[in-house]
């Protein structure tokens, strides 16, 4: 009943493409977004986490809301031309959003878990100690930024995101929240304190999710990200009164029982993600009137 | 000049031991401790950080308390016999505790770090993966209880402890606090809001120890442990009104400058291990009158 209507999703930054005739999700342009199942046990085991978590209730209602909303299963035709395919109905969550700006973290220091094949861990070790993972205990996926002076998106290859260095990290964490994104001179940070601070911000969510990992002890979570994203039309438009920053977490291809164990392996890389974020509203607090001043009058 | 005086350490439970004329550990009995430099460059790194870390004014006053005071280096002889060799001086912070139960807990999922030799990597990986170290993110390297209803202590092989899975760890925190620790029935956790509660108790400091770590990016702890200890006597004599509870940090061979990341493997470690106390805490408050009970007609 769907399969007419669905199409590769505009503001997907990581992970599997359908574009081009190949697998991966796909969107209703109504506010549903489509995963294929993935192969093996992965497809299965991230249902399944949706199952568990949608219907959990020792999960707060406000913890919920960091997650897509679950609406079950459906086969559907794949993106791939390769038929019918089981695909996870999730909450398309940049639904409503014009010029999003969208930036996908994978956290946590270890993608690799007990009881996986030795050819999985070694894969993941690999990737662990060539990104970000191992030193900052998470590793940017992808993103793309709209920049407001070329107006225009940079959405740099993700070869080149996942060979980012410590100091290269924090210049995107920067840049995600700079009018002159493209540019090569310093990131602005003109967004900082509306995106990143605020009752509302992004830092205000991360620290909600802190909070729930410090005791949660149902899901370990591997290899999977929190997106951030924001409305830049607004921004360009009132000020950015109406950005609507939020964090959702994504991806539970890989999640395990918690067994009364909380995650201190996401819960350290999230710490350390929040610290960068941190440290970008401080300088930018300091800067903030250069800043008003420079965007007010580049614009 | 200490020479003559210089002897293993009574109330050791982890480490390399100076007895059996092994190269350890020394105190002169009164409130110092030489540890003898480590071979290759581990020596010289741990004296670094004491150095460091001594002198550094950025960590507040209160951070300073939980490491051993550092009272420089010096040329002793050393307990091996091999002659004299470069000691670094600390504090012995068990100095004073007549009947001191010991805990010494090796913080982080992973003991390994950037740039060192493959060997190492391999063997720090083995271990982590062997221990508790990936799943809780701590292992317990070695304690001692006394045990209340035997009047001695109990101090398992370190081969054992190392061997402990989840539960098992689980299992010695509870011991460790409770006053029948040597028998087979179920720990009765008597001592546990005197010692791992209150407002200076084990998991008042070790949350300090968390706020702090969540935002210091000076240094990054591998292999550093968590010493805790309290002194049995003032609980068998005054309730255990002067416990003295402790939480010290040792073990600094292996230390890196932070720059500016916090350390989230240490910290994700301190959590979850915060959350083990958190949970026996919590669990011995709903059975607090069978315990008092328990330990006053025991006794």
């Amino acid at each position: 009943m769907y399969s007419k209507k669905l199409k590769a999703p505009e503001h997907q930054v990581a992970g599997h493409s359908a574009k081009e005739g190949k697998l991966g999700p796909l969107v209703d342009g109504e506010g549903r977004f489509f995963k294929p199942f993935q192969r093996d046990f992965r497809g299965k085991n991230e249902a399944k986490f949706y199952e568990f978590f949608s219907s959990n209730k020792n999960a707060p209602n406000h913890i919920h809301g960091y997650f897509p909303a679950y609406h079950g299963t459906q086969v559907v035709e794949a993106s791939n031309g390769s038929g019918k395919l089981p695909h996870i109905v999730l909450e398309d969550v940049v639904t409503g959003y014009v010029k999003p700006s969208i930036m996908d973290i994978k956290i946590g220091s270890r993608t690799w878990y007990p009881d996986i094949s030795e050819e999985y861990f070694n894969k993941c070790l690999g990737k662990d100690r060539g990104t970000t993972s191992v030193s900052l205990g998470f590793r940017i996926s992808g993103f793309k930024i709209f920049d407001h002076q070329e107006s225009s998106y940079w959405m740099p290859d993700k070869n080149v995101v996942h060979g980012y260095n410590v100091d290269e990290a924090r210049l995107a964490l920067r840049k995600f929240v700079s009018s002159n994104s493209l540019s090569h001179s310093i990131p602005d940070c003109a967004f900082a304190s509306k995106i990143y601070g605020g009752s509302n911000g992004i830092l205000a969510q991360l620290l909600e999710l802190k909070a729930w990992f410090e005791t949660q002890t149902l899901y370990h979570l591997y290899s999977s990200s929190v997106l951030m994203f924001y409305e830049n039309e607004s921004v360009l438009k009132k000020g950015g009164h109406d950005a609507r920053a939020q964090v959702k977490l994504i991806d539970f291809a890989h999640f395990l029982d918690g067994n009364g164990v909380i995650d201190h392996n996401f819960l350290g890389g999230l710490c350390s993600f929040i610290k960068l974020i941190q440290d970008i509203l401080e300088s930018s607090d300091n800067s903030d009137e250069t800043n008003t001043f420079r965007f007010k009058n580049g614009h």
